[in-house]
């Protein structure tokens, strides 16, 4: 058995057989032994920055990783941005990077780059395998890292002498340590925070906030008066109609001061300490009152589900329901984003997986999806731009695997879209049901924004650069190019019957809306 | 004036006028300061190895370089892949890279990331501005470092503090040391070696292969009985019917072995010691014969052409006029690369810029330009891919900022095409004079070839991931879509006509070319 073989059935015999990849010549023998081994679903991107990205969506629904295969330190640093978005997000990944031969790497070959070094700036773990014998073993130690609590990117870098050469072991599944607990004192302690202080916000990341979690702040709220909020950039929501809606802490820092306003005691529950994305002049770096004190229910290694329960528990705190919300009729009229999110909650389908990276257009999506149908809300966790369309690619194979039935809905700005576009060729090729709605603004929204904030009106210079007309970008046609139909809408009516047909139909599908 | 001020002061004070950018929220201080201060050029790309890729492009043609302007950690490592490719060429770079302020960064926000770690793989120097005041220094720093011979890619970090704040200091050009030129006594041992033993080959790299360099390294040639090759992979080589045509060293190992056959000595002007792009089981590392023994007459940042002149005039070497050529007539009849290759040999517009990324398609390309019109030969100089169009775009804004008239034509493998696919609309946008020809055998030809040495024949899995069809990609409505005009050919016939056309207009044009 060669490296290659290894350590295809060691990732199989460690529970990982979902591969998202973009080869190259040094993985062949990875390829050739994937080809002979059964059981990985191997699914192709044609940029690297859709491969991590998909592999970090894919997490995020299966709760256990999916390999990559990228291809020496050029094909790892492409897909590094998305990395970056899952090491925020605490995804769990194994890449697998295929380098220069251990004895050819001294010379120096146009290729070889600093691939280890680029690897740690994401990675939990990195692992270059010395010799075959050893890669069966560091891709079970990779596994076990990327399932580590609360998740983790494993990278392990392969020189093609290790996966060529004879002598590779089978490695078995290693024993994962459980999630952290909260204390029964830490419990304790919170509880009586809990019953004794007014303004305390329980603020939830991670795994609290998944459904049963959340319905358990919402029973220590009933009991105690406290408020809940979730972080800005969460991994995973479990919402819609039925279930709990948390408030989400707003990007912007004025929004976020005034969410946070009064509040005396800050309970972080898998959250981590909250901060401003980036500062601003004479502007604060949080947005958590200076009077205010931080507690720690649960890290985000934690097991927030049970700490909430718990804590629920020890507050004899009884479940209540979630208030009974009516699904709105989709609005009508010109496209804004009231009226567009209007119409997303009215017509989301059930069950769905929402992907936002609509940036600016899409500030009134997140409140009004608490009235749509129970769905998953994932976010683009690190703020590196290209995430949105990646992470739905991911989702929805996640989907298909478990033949759930259920559609990916990925809110994409034009400008976001644009880094990662080459994600709706994976998404006609393996026939994906994801309706991609592009909030096509022509410009890029965000940054027009903070510019007016700087320096006055923008000039020719900045239009230049923060303008994305001239030629206008045609998504429908871009589209076309990679196999997925899509069509153009310039009114909300057209929004309506467009992404209601969409929604009913088996594969991608792509609206371009004009906003 | 604030920090962002001095750089643009600076840079301008150092001939830096044009700068290719993706900014984000964190440079708007920088983007105010270009829009208040005239004279730089500034050219948006979609993504942000289409920015990195266009400067070396620039750099490459102009003799200078450009800057670059990217958002943090994750804007930088989506341009790592061209910045290692760019490194390989030592091409001139000076990137500019925002990110979190001073004094923010300690408290983790979401989108602090190892920007210098990542910065270091691929730059010559790196520095992160400390204050307003540093900034000015370090950017002129940065500059003379760039073009610090024989070139680098220059990483300056600038904190959004640093440029908001005031205290910039406009710092001036430095003087830059001479590019090192080989002693007399080099020079004479060279001329002794050339003179007293056969079987020696000159093998030129970096400006060894502008024209005049070529002349005197082929005036050797027929002084001495010497042969003259080039490296694999050359930033610039001028060549076409009127000039000598020089022997690239070739990919494969087995054609790179054929080529060194029997020789005994390797003087390198300019080039790198000959390594293999990849080990292969059972094979050599180098194609350079056991045997041989190597010399060198410059080293990469060296004087290549002084050194050429002063040897070919220490042997009494006399100028020798280039082979008469002819230009062909196009060919006709079904697509394969020979009678491509003999149509771009006749229709080659005069004094063209040809960008090579068709990989296995295009290996008779180089041979047979040889006797196409003159022109300026680039490559992917690191073997990145997805290094062409990006190169393309910069290339040509060089030629349009210098009003030569001078006609960019990418030939570009489909599979690499959809790496830095943005770069259409960047030429749409700025009305760029390149023909694109895009050779779409909707496959990863390279790795097929690569795999059947490795794993017979290839299955179902391994095809999902060697095999671009299904669907299959249409790049006339990816180009449309992007703002670029183009056509399908799928005869050589259809493609004469096509290229000639497209190389009269103004403006891109694309070419999808069955293969």
């Amino acid at each position: 058995m060669n490296g290659a073989e290894s350590l295809v059935h060691t990732l199989l015999e460690c529970g990982v057989d979902t591969c998202f990849a973009n080869p190259g010549t040094s993985e062949m023998h990875f390829v050739a032994a994937l080809d002979r081994i059964p059981g990985m679903r191997c699914v192709l991107g044609l940029f690297e920055g859709v491969v991590t990205g998909a592999a970090d969506g894919y997490a995020r629904m299966a709760g256990k990783p999916a390999a990559t295969l990228l291809h020496c330190g050029p094909g790892l640093a492409n897909g590094l941005a998305n990395l970056h978005n899952g090491k925020r997000g605490r995804t769990m990944m194994v890449n697998c990077v295929g380098d220069q031969a251990t004895y050819h790497r001294p010379l120096d070959p146009p290729l070889a780059a600093d691939t280890e070094g680029w690897a740690r700036g994401v990675s939990g773990f990195v692992r270059t395998a010395k010799d075959a014998a050893d890669v069966g073993g560091a891709a079970a130690a990779a596994v076990a890292a990327a399932q580590t609590s609360p998740g983790h990117i494993a990278t392990l870098i392969l020189p093609s002498d290790t996966c060529w050469r004879d002598g590779g072991i089978v490695a078995e599944k290693r024993p994962l340590p459980p999630a952290p607990r909260a204390t029964k004192e830490t419990i304790a302690e919170m509880a009586r925070l809990l019953r004794n202080e007014k303004d305390v916000v329980l603020l939830l990341g991670g795994n609290a906030l998944r459904q049963q979690a959340v319905a358990d702040a919402h029973a220590i709220a009933a009991a105690t008066g406290c408020r809940v909020l979730a972080e800005n950039f969460c991994q995973r929501i479990e919402r819609g109609a039925g279930r709990f809606s948390v408030t989400r802490v707003p990007y912007s820092i004025d929004h976020a001061l005034e969410v946070y306003a009064g509040a005396k005691h800050v309970v972080r529950v898998g959250a981590v300490h909250p901060v401003i994305f980036f500062a601003y002049p004479g502007k604060p770096q949080t947005p958590v009152p200076k009077e205010a004190r931080q507690h720690v229910l649960s890290l985000p290694e934690g097991d927030q589900p049970h700490d909430l329960a718990a804590l629920a528990a020890e507050l004899g705190a009884k479940s209540v329901s979630p208030p009974k919300t009516e699904r709105p009729k989709p609005a009508s009229g010109a496209v804004a984003s009231a009226p567009i999110a209007q119409s997303l909650a009215a017509l989301l389908p059930d069950d769905g997986i929402v992907v936002d990276e609509s940036i600016t257009f899409g500030r009134a999506f997140y409140p009004a999806l608490a009235t749509a149908a129970t769905h998953d809300f994932l976010q683009v966790t690190g703020g590196a731009i290209g995430g949105g369309m990646p992470l739905a690619t991911g989702a929805a194979i996640y989907a298909q695997i478990s033949a759930s039935g259920r559609r990916v809905i990925n809110l994409e700005a034009d400008g976001s879209a644009m880094y990662t576009i080459q994600s709706l060729w994976t998404q006609a090729r393996e026939k994906l049901d994801i309706t991609t709605v592009i909030f096509s603004n022509r410009k890029y929204a965000i940054l027009l924004g903070e510019y007016s904030a700087v320096g006055a009106n923008p000039g020719r210079t900045a239009l230049d650069m923060l303008d994305l007309g001239n030629p206008d970008l045609d998504f429908v046609k871009i589209a076309a190019g990679m196999g997925v139909e899509g069509a153009r809408a310039t009114s909300v009516d057209e929004f309506n019957d467009l992404f209601a047909m969409a929604n009913r139909r088996k594969g991608p599908f792509l609206i371009d809306l004009a906003c």
